[in-house]
């Protein structure tokens, strides 16, 4: 019986296991992010195959010779919407990685990390931001993902460039002082100046839209943590667009809420992590009088897509079997990053 | 004494005059869009040159040998900040325009395009959105003006941009119904239907979403269009983007007024000329006991840069002389569209 392999794309990296139909993972790798909405499919095959190609190296040698894998589930932005895998079938063959290929949505991924349940649902805000209702360990229900120009609100994109505009409404006087200005200047390298450009325009200002303009826009994501920084000091600009982006994100799981599923509510992503205050709002949000809510937090959808793969094997993941998932992924994840 | 050229780059088209020293027009051309904070100095440069040249062509034989303009003015996004010309003398020489080259704000030109005075405001919003305050013929304030993905508030990209949000959101369930759904789907060409993609998500949104993200972001702009329409039929959401657009409008003026300077407040922009709203709320916001507001509107900059080009070759433009400027520049510019 064949191994799976397991690939989770994320926003800021990519994540490949291989693991045996028993759940135990034999191999781990990593490999650079890549969403498709946003970055186009090449980039996201290069970080898949980045991934899976260094799990497939770091197989055991006692794993014997053979195909590495037989079925491949990859977690991906925008999941089953990516009716063909042709874009990256030859990738894997060339490593060595046979059978059929699945994509599943990045979020279930994100649910599955959390347990066996198959009901429930997953938000998400990271990089990118969405929600997820899942039934019977599938997805009935999607909200935002719909990448930084068109949606994710609340993510680290949405937030990012929320900082960058408000900083740059101090500079440009059409907004009180916030400590997001000075912030984004250090970021950025740029001396404060009370000195005035031609046109009436302080230089900082002149000098920081250079440079925001020559990156991609999908960089602007790297000044969220100056939201998070500056509303600790009590800079009121900061909360409020924290204040929104938590608001954004409990709007976006409502969207995918209904009453008759019950089941874990996952919390994932880099950004929603750092919201303290979100778990309480979801709690208000969405408990009843009979339900408490059960909030869980993960990491990423490494050991769901492991998870994904072994059902894409027809393997019955049970409690069990994922508990054994997660003990065995853990010491390669950290011999990996050791 | 030799005649001037005066190049007007918008956002959705560029403008070339050649004028002799009396303020007489003797040439006119176009050229496409080009704004170098938004889309680099190589496109910019190409639509001036266009422009340039076909002024250049057009001028009448009589006018004899030798150098078509001795000065050239070029109104342009980011105004005197491009410190040097050197991107743009080449391309000048090539076509037989010699002598200096001044770059001005745009906003200056589109004040300038409205009268003979040295003092006042001007305040546009079409492609993008700022405004400047105008002392002694000089830009002394801007606010705004800083692109697509940093500000413009109240532009026709923000207004796109938000539009189409607006509608995704519909589409994905997390706002009412909204006019915008249709109208965007219309607009894209995709079919309204029920049905749903993989993910529980409808297949017209997936659809859209991979429409729009194959566009430039910044063509988003091309759905401005669909909020005056939609809020014409009374649609709540589309009413709210362009209230919104015009209070930043008027935020963004608010900043460089001052109690000390008077004037003309000039408005310019294809965008705020389709609201009909914003002219009242300008004099609710700004007229004193003392003192009515003068509002203008104009069409574009190329009179304002033809002014500009006269005083950068030391000619001082009188009422008469303004007057020449917009009799003579009429006929060419019909003629040319005809």
């Amino acid at each position: 019986m064949s191994n799976v392999l397991a690939v989770d794309v994320g926003g800021t990296s990519s994540r490949a296991v291989i693991l045996d139909r028993t759940g135990r993972c034999l191999a781990y790798g990593r490999g650079l992010a890549g969403n498709p909405i946003s970055a186009g499919p090449e980039q996201a095959a290069a970080a898949i195959s980045a991934a899976a190609r260094a799990a497939v190296a770091a197989m055991p040698a006692s794993s014997g010779p053979g195909s590495a894998a037989g079925t491949t589930v990859i977690a991906l932005a925008g999941g089953r919407t990516h009716a063909s895998t042709d874009w990256i079938a030859t990738e894997l063959t060339a490593i060595g990685v046979a059978g059929p290929v699945t994509v599943e949505s990045d979020l279930l991924a994100m649910f599955c990390s959390s347990g066996s349940e198959l009901d429930g649902y997953a938000v998400v805000a990271g990089t990118g931001a969405g929600a997820v209702r899942v039934e019977r360990g599938g997805v009935v229900g999607t909200a935002d993902g719909l990448g930084w120009l068109l949606g994710d609100d609340g993510s680290g994109f949405w937030i990012g460039q929320r900082v960058v505009r408000e900083a740059l409404l101090a500079l440009d006087h059409r907004a009180p002082p916030t400590a997001l200005a000075d912030l984004l200047l250090v970021e950025l390298g740029i001396p404060y100046t009370t000195e005035m450009a031609n046109d009436g325009r302080r230089a900082s200002l002149v000098d920081a839209v250079g440079m925001l303009y020559r990156m991609r826009p999908v960089q602007l994501a790297q000044f969220a943590p100056l939201a998070f920084a500056a509303a600790a000091t009590g800079d009121a600009a900061a909360a409020r667009i924290l204040r929104d982006a938590e608001r954004a994100i409990v709007h976006t799981l409502a969207a995918v809420m209904t009453k008759a599923v019950r089941g874990p509510i996952v919390l994932g992503g880099g950004v929603l992590a750092r919201m303290p205050e979100l778990p309480r709002r979801i709690e208000a949000a969405f408990a009843t009088a009979e339900d408490v809510v059960d909030l869980r937090r993960v990491d990423d959808g490494a050991v769901g897509a492991a998870v994904l793969a072994l059902r894409a094997a027809s393997v019955a993941v049970s409690p069990a079997t994922f508990v054994r998932i997660v003990e065995t992924l853990a010491p390669l994840r950290d011999a990996e990053t050791a």
